[in-house]
Parts: C-alpha cells; structure tokens; sequence
C-alpha cells in the first residue's frame, strides 16, 4: 500500500487526531449536553467529559457511555449531531464505550425534528456542510472512484469470499452465511428474472462483476455488464478469464448511460443509490433503449419511505453523490416508458443482517486494515458500517427489488411460487 | 323489479333505440371511416354501414364486422371512438359480429396518439364528455349508490357464489373456477396480512361483505366493515347473521373517512378505485389514525403504468368518480406518514380471467338480466365485461396488492415462502 492510498479515502483535511486540550468545561458546557440529553428523550447514554465528568439525564444505568474530549466535538454533537458523530468520532475527538449501533438507532429515532435532515435547521445545516454533487459523467467517475476503487483487498477482508457482493443478502434462513445468504440473494435475483440459457443480459453497475459471472456459469446467461471503477473492472476481467468464462461475460468500464445493443434481461444491483434523481428519466430511455419487447428488468436500490438527504457525514465522507429514493421517486424510471412494475419485496432486515457480518468481519480484520489506511479511516469504517446497520434497523433505510417488464408482454408467471423452490 | 330500477342505472337520457335512417351514405362517410381503418394500422375490422356496403382495409379476412346503423354513430366512431362506441354500442346504433374483446384490445392498442384520453384533443373530448365528479362525502354516496346498489340479485347471477367478490380472483392455477380462484384471493390477503385468532380488522369498502365474513370465520379475526351501499351493507349484515357471525364482523353504513377506533390490520380491497387522487393522503391520515404500532395494512386496487383519466364512456355511463391510480400517486398514501411499503404484487392477468368467468356467467343469465333491466343496460354492461378483460390484457390496467406497515416495525417475515403454503 502505498502512503496515497493510505490518505486519499476520507479526504479529511483537519487534523487526523484528538484536538487535547487542559481547559476545563464550563458550567454551559454542562448544561448544554443536558438539556441535549433530555431533548432526546433521556436516553440510556452517558456522556464523559475531558475532565472526567459524567452527564446522565437517564434513571436508569447508561448501555453506552460517549467521552468527549473537548468542547469543540462536544458542541458540535449538540448542533450538528448527524454530521458531527462522524466527524469527532472519525477523527478521534469522541470515544463510544457501548455499542455504536445502538447509539446511532437512539440517535436515529431520539433526534428532534428540529435538527431533522428535512426541517429548516437540517436543511441550512445540509447546505453548509456539503458542496453539490451532481452525477454527471465525470462527476459520476469521480465519486465512484471516491468509494469503490479505495483497494481490493481492503473490500476482500469482510466480504463474502465467493462473489465478492458488496449489496444486502438475501437470509433464507438466520443461520446462513454471509456466503449463503449472499449466493441465494444472487439466486433470487436470477429467479425473479426468469433468467434462463442463452439469455442476453446487460447488467448496469457491476460491482467486482459477482452477479455477471454468476448468471453465466449458474445460468448459462452471455452478460455485458458495465461499471466506472477502474479497480472493479479489472479484477471482474481477471476473474473470469481466470475461471474461463470470458467469452460469456464481457466487462465494460464504462457507464450505463452509455450501455448499447439489446437485451433480454436488465439488471441493477446497488447502483440505482448513486445514479442521482435527476437521471431517472434517463436511467428508464436507457432501459427502454436496450430491452426487448419480452425482456425482463430488475432494479435493486437502497430507499426510504418518505424522502430526505443522505446523512450528511456519510455523504461527505463515505458516499459523495448518494441517494437513497422512495419508491415513489423511483417510477421516475419507470412510468415515462410505461414499464409495467410486476413485483416489489422490501429487504430491509435483510440489509441489516447483511451488515453485520461485514462488520464482524470487519473488526476481525483490523489490525489488515491498520496497515492499509490510518486511525481515521478505521473509525470511519467502524461508524459507516455500525450506522449503517442501525438505518436499517429502525426503517430509516429500506432496500426495494424491482421487477418490471414491457406493458404489452403477458408472459408473466402466474404466481410467485416460482421464488421459492423446494422450501 | 321496477320500472324505476330498469330505467336507472345508466341514466341515459338520449334515445334508448338505434336512430333508423333511409338516407345514404355519403362517398365522405365512407372515405373517412377508410381513413380512420388505416389510421387504426388497418386491423382485422371491417365496417358494415347502414346500406349494407363494407369497408376494410386490412388485406386479410376480417374477424370482426361493426354494423353501424346511421351516420352520427359513424361520426362519433371516427371522432371521439373511446366514448361513441360505448354510447352507439349500448344504444344499438352499432352492432359488433365477431370478438367484441378482441375489438376493444385493437382499439386500444391501435388507436392514434391524437385520439388519446392524453392528448389534448383527448383531454378536450374529456372536458366536453364529463362533468367534474368530486369524491366529498355526499359525491362519493352518489357515485356508489350507481353502481353498487344496481341490485343484489343481479350481482349474484354473475360473481361467485360463496363471497361475492367484485374484485380480482387469485388463480393459483388456471383451471380452478371462479368459486375457487375467489376462495384463493381471500386467502391470498389474509397470509400477507398474516392474520391471526383475535386480530381487529377495520375494512374500508367492504362490498358484500365477503372478505370480513372470511376472515371471522376463517381466521377467527374480529372485523368493522365500512361501506357507503346502503344495498351491500344490508346484504352483508343479513349473511353474517344467517351464519352466526354477527358478533365477530360488524358491517357499518358510512364512509371510511369516519373509521373510528384502532386496529391490527387495515384492509381495503377494490375501494381505492372510489376514493380520488385527491383524497389519498386523508385516507393515508384515516390508516394512520386507526392501525396500531404494530399493525399490518393492505391495499388492493385496479391500477395503472402511467396516468390517464379513466375511460370516458366507463366513467359516464359505469363508475362515476372512479379512477385507477399509478403506483407512484398511490404513495401519497403512504410517504406522508412513513409507511413502509414491504410487498408490491401485480396481478393484471388475474383480472382479465376473472372478468372471463363473470362475463361467461353473465351471458348465461342474459334472459334474467333481461327481465330486470331494459337492452340499453343488457348491452352496455356486456361492453364494459369485454372492455375489461381486454384493458386487463394489454396492460391498459394494472391489479397491484401493496402490503404495508409502520416504519419502526420490525415484525416482518423473513421470506415471502409463507404465501405460497403447500404448492
């Protein structure tokens, strides 16, 4: 690993660890992060000052204790909590004893609405703290380049070993593995589509091209799949040339904008999240473009139930140019070309658990991840994937899978039964 | 019967009669329809007029003859098709020989953009052809006395016979009959909303009461059915006292906007078709009011792939203040207040064969339909079967099942396997 890559994830341009200080809280100090607490409805948390002092406002014992380390974070998690948890946490100035997740779900559901993402002070708060970030070509390459192509190796570590899939998995039972639950969610995927030999797919976003590969070799599918980080692609044309499948699954690095020919199938996974509002519309001419008059298409995308940014400090941090839809802004895609929506399931819990075992993988790993990237991108990671488990956990995140096929196409099975085989 | 009832449902103040005429047509009668045939991209058709000449223009043998008896009914077939043919139709100034659904799947595949209910000479012909018809509380009594309170007796000779279900079956396989295909729908709901002994069930638009007789009976649930029929209600509160259920399913004659009390599960199948874009978001606040914490909520409509305004002529003469909505405005229903949507099912071809059982039945019955209501009505609802089956077909309308719940709830099953028990 070289020293760039070691600092270019997070691009933190403060300093990169705890800011010491030997002033003592004040007495508002104090009295501010009380009347935080109690706003949140006192919840079980206790928070340690840099002097050792322990605020409560909760009767009973605290799970989780937050020390804080000076009035700077401490200000900034009463102000601007969604984008300054992240912010002192990653960078050193907050410690959590506890467990993260279940103080991002407090956080999550406990946050008034004034300090909402969607109320006046959110908003404000979104405009300071984040610059546009508009999903045009380039700035689609860039942002994708910001997350995906941080290294290989770093993504091996603590995802599932087979398919390299970097989207929620589908748990036929709680006590699969992340390989099981991620090679039914690959199946799944295949059986909502109809996906048989010979079929043509065009797969949009591919990831390390697990869902590619897979279509071919399980399905007998010849797929041309199409994705922007440079690092996916090549590893997705090392694989396949290295299991001898080259011939049946073609890697573009390319964007989907720009996706040619036609297909019988059209497949998304876990692109649509930074694909951007505003190319909707676009996203549906590509589809329509492609698919022919019996295709099949699935899209599958983290999403809301009602519609809000991004968390800020993920946006800024994790994710630039990010959003999760609503189902409701998702027909953006569909209705301008009257793609008829045959099916939708919410996986959300799904996502939940997916994210837990990258986590405890994750911290598995970390004295690897230590030698890739500093101190502050092992928290932010930590905070990331914790943070992420609790949105889909308390429903601030869903996870839809789309089905949807031409208007006129009556070859639709009858039923469902066909998803679940043998159960 | 009365001669009030004969005369009422279709409120058709024009003649009730084809208008006879010894005049000929004209060489400009005849060149229009031609032109209008090959506007039409020449279909099947060949139109007999009212001096017995033939028109067509399609080279091969023509499948279905129009008979159109006198010049207006040409003219408003040439000018305004999607509203006159249903008028000349059920005024018998225009026969069809031949499939009269296949007719209609043509015209509405077929017919010019121009024509179209989207257009703007679409959107005029709608202004002209209909008054705004606006679902208050009294319009919404209005439009549901004329359709639904037509006659019991007449419903009974053409759905099926153990629920009266006048909404779309569930066909778990193909040759099931319409008795069991309803049997499975009912079903079908119950396990999405995985209703149990002791569950509170408010029903918004209950029809004939079939679905909440089911789910006391069957699920042992304890229901309150809200319906604005005065017919329907009297009809349900008789059944269920003849069956002992009296005490399990109460049938209230009212709105659903005067819901009151709280529930487990919130169910409406086939009344959102009633209720008006407009009103989405208060039914919404009606759900939100009644369904506990962790209540499930089901909705079950006739839908769309992209807006439209309903037909004409069925919207005048059939369902007045009836419009079918897309999947994205049915989300105004929802996103105001977190509704997490978890299950979305398309079931459009299970509404076209449905609608091939009831018009197999109704046709069977004509000489008792006969007796209770005059050839206006015979014919026009023989239209409106037809007409459905083949907007059913070519995906002019959508059947969607949307399943729902709070967004905090994370009593959700892992898979959808359990909808689909011993298959």
């Amino acid at each position: 690993m070289s020293t760039k890559s070691k600092e270019f994830p997070l691009n933190f341009t403060e300093t990169t660890g705890p800011i010491t200080t030997s002033a003592k809280p004040w007495a508002v100090d104090k009295k501010a992060m009380r009347l935080f607490l109690s706003m949140m409805k006192n919840p079980p948390v206790a928070v340690e000052l840099w002097d050792g002092d322990r605020i409560r406002t909760c009767r009973q014992q605290p799970d989780i204790t937050i020390k804080v380390k000076n009035r700077q974070a401490l200000w900034g998690l009463i102000l601007n909590p969604e984008f300054k948890l992240g912010e002192a946490y990653s960078m050193g100035d907050l410690d959590v004893e506890g467990d993260m997740v279940k103080l991002v779900e407090i956080g999550s559901t406990h946050l008034p609405e004034f300090l909402d993402n969607r109320s006046p002070l959110g908003k404000a708060l979104n405009l300071l703290s984040r610059k546009a970030r508009r999903n045009t070509l380039a700035g689609s390459r860039h942002h994708i380049h910001h997350h995906y192509d941080l290294s290989n190796e770093f993504y091996e570590l603590w995802l599932d070993r087979d398919h390299m899939q970097y989207t929620c998995a589908y748990f036929e039972s709680l006590d699969q593995t992340i390989e099981q639950a991620q090679c039914a969610k690959l199946h799944h995927v295949c059986r909502k589509l109809r996906l048989k030999p010979g079929d043509e797919v065009i797969e949009a976003g591919c990831g390390w091209g697990g869902l590619g590969l897979f279509m071919a070799k399980e399905y007998g599918a010849k797929v041309k799949a199409y994705n922007i980080s440079h690092e996916q692609i090549k590893y997705a044309q090392e694989k396949a040339k290295r299991e001898g499948f080259q011939d049946r699954v073609e890697y573009v690095e390319d964007d989907y904008r720009n996706a040619s020919g036609t297909c019988d199938v059209f497949v998304s996974v876990g692109m649509l999240e930074h694909v951007g509002r505003k190319n909707y519309k676009v996203l549906g001419g590509v589809i329509d473009r492609c698919l022919r008059e019996d295709g099949r298409g699935f899209i599958h995308t983290i999403g809301r139930n009602r519609p809000r940014p991004m968390n800020r400090w993920i946006e800024k941090r994790i994710f630039p140019g990010a959003y999760p839809p609503t189902l409701k802004e998702m027909m953006d895609i569909f209705e301008p070309y009257s793609f008829s929506v045959l099916d939708v399931e919410n996986l959300r819990l799904h996502y939940a658990k997916t994210l837990e075992h990258w986590l405890q993988r994750y911290e598995a790993s970390l004295d690897t991840v230590r030698q890739m990237f500093d101190e502050n991108f092992v928290r932010a990671w930590r905070l990331y994937l914790s943070g992420s488990i609790a949105a889909f956990r308390v429903g601030d995140l869903q996870l839809f899978q789309v089905l949807f096929q031409r208007p006129l196409d009556n070859n639709v099975p009858w039923t469902r039964e066909h998803l679940y085989p043998g159960q």
